[in-house]
């Protein structure tokens, strides 16, 4: 995987953060749990955003990246690509990004959870913790209130 | 992860695995990339099944693997199943099977595309490869008349 020619702007990366926020608030207004992505171009363009659907669609396939993806739809290539995500990539959602080569994860929070932004970052993949810390409230909140729901979500 | 009790046998094995060629088959009679998987309980009940559709769909989210953990719906656990695939797993579907704890992949063939199961095996997933010279053979004439394509699903 090629890295990408620069860091991302710092100001850029909360903006974009501020999508995947509005996305994890409105799963949570839904009943479902507070996960929220979106995908950017390298000029800025918003390809596609989305949120945990596991509770409201009844799907498991449904991670908040995975519906950012989805909502992107077919693309030739993801080179260049900014995946910005209120909490650390999980396995699954990883290996999205790897397999497709998108170039940069932008990260909410990875305290309450940590996925596998360590690996893509020895892959070549440019990761960038903004430890937010209304990402970080909201889903210490929710995994308080509903520790059931969130390991059956990762699959503990 | 635990690893699971007992060996697959091998003829149940590749009766899960026609389960997954039949997928494969539907999906390239739609026009789609013949790539098709199931999702098998300890005791061999079929929990989901499902192929491809990126074409059909214009959802590049939905690899066979997906579409078959999504046909299953939410579980508890995932702890004795086992993920048929007519293709070794990429990245993507790689990380699904170690994020949700799946314990074993049944791979019709590795040759055509060698995805993640020799990491998914140093995490503990048994890996059985059948080397079947149909689904060889389905991938790699679909491959050769579909370039473009086949490395768009790949994100090549």
């Amino acid at each position: 995987m090629e890295r990408i020619d620069q860091a991302v702007d710092p100001a850029r990366a909360r903006a974009w953060l501020a999508t995947a926020v509005e996305e994890a608030r409105a799963g949570l207004a839904e009943g479902g749990i507070p996960i929220g992505a979106a995908l950017y171009d390298a000029d800025g363009t918003l390809l596609g955003r989305g949120h945990n659907r596991r509770v409201q669609d009844g799907d498991p396939s449904m991670h908040a990246e995975t519906a950012a993806f989805r909502a992107a739809g077919r693309r030739r290539t993801y080179r260049g690509t900014t995946m910005v995500t209120t909490l650390s990539p999980c396995w699954y959602c990883s290996g999205l990004v790897r397999q497709f080569g998108i170039s940069r994860v932008v990260i909410g929070e990875a305290g309450t959870f940590h996925g596998g932004h360590n690996w893509l970052a020895g892959h070549g993949v440019e990761i960038v913790r903004l430890d937010d810390p209304e990402c970080a409230a909201m889903m210490r909140d929710f995994v308080e209130k509903n520790p059931a729901l969130w390991n059956e979500d990762i699959g503990e």
